[in-house]
């Protein structure tokens, strides 16, 4: 049976629950090649003081140790919230194939900044949306 | 004395030489706050096998560390390159105060994609540019 981008993207969202009980802006990401899970992260950027240590950046080093190699060909990304220009710099670096993304980020995302990645890399948006952006909406609300 | 650019610029270039020796693409990169050098970093993707180790991106890292805090205020990066857009978007969620660049990237540079880092962040290029350039040009020579 094959999984669906609905059954990664509820194993992402699951990442972002657990920077949520981390007191960590709630993102999770996986990385998967031929329906294997081969990288789960999520964000850590105020535990590891670092704000490099976005999900999508520890998943990216992740694969790529599992791998052996730099390059993420044949991989997708599943992650939570549209990747910021950071990120999405990153996955250009990588020649991934696919982005899935939930929620998207009007003010920080990629697309706002009329960025794209690799020419290789196709995109998908939207996959879970409701769900990761109504995780991040109790974070804020929380931090007031 | 007031060290200046040329000066710190001049030990990003040895940082940049040390990634030559090792076969990785001669990028270098200095932190500097109040005139002391605080994290020096070169490219070390191909021996990290992680596209995400630029220069920039572990001096970003190793800074944070030095300092305690997510946040650079106050800090310069001198990079022997222009950043790229991974790296220009790391230092935008960085906040630091400087950057300085020495050769131009007209290809994958931050400034051919219109980005800008934060607006507390200043821009200076073209500090020992000629000398950043003929180290890279010397770089994919050897490469051919």
């Amino acid at each position: 049976m094959k999984l669906d981008d609905s059954y990664f993207m509820q194993k992402a969202l699951n990442e972002a629950e657990k920077a949520f009980e981390m007191d960590e802006v709630p993102v999770g990401a996986l990385i998967v090649i031929d329906q294997k899970i081969i990288a789960r992260a999520h964000n850590l950027t105020e535990r590891l003081n670092d704000v490099t240590a976005h999900a999508e950046m520890q998943a990216i080093t992740s694969a790529a140790n599992f791998l052996g190699g730099k390059y993420l060909k044949g991989c997708t990304l599943y992650v939570t919230l549209e990747p910021c220009v950071m990120c999405v710099g990153a996955l250009y670096w990588s020649q991934l194939e696919r982005i899935v993304f939930a929620a998207s980020d009007p003010k920080r995302g990629f697309l706002s900044k009329n960025l794209s990645p690799h020419p290789k890399t196709s995109v998908t948006q939207g996959v879970l949306a409701e769900e990761a952006s109504s995780l991040l909406v109790r974070f804020f609300q929380k931090k007031r």
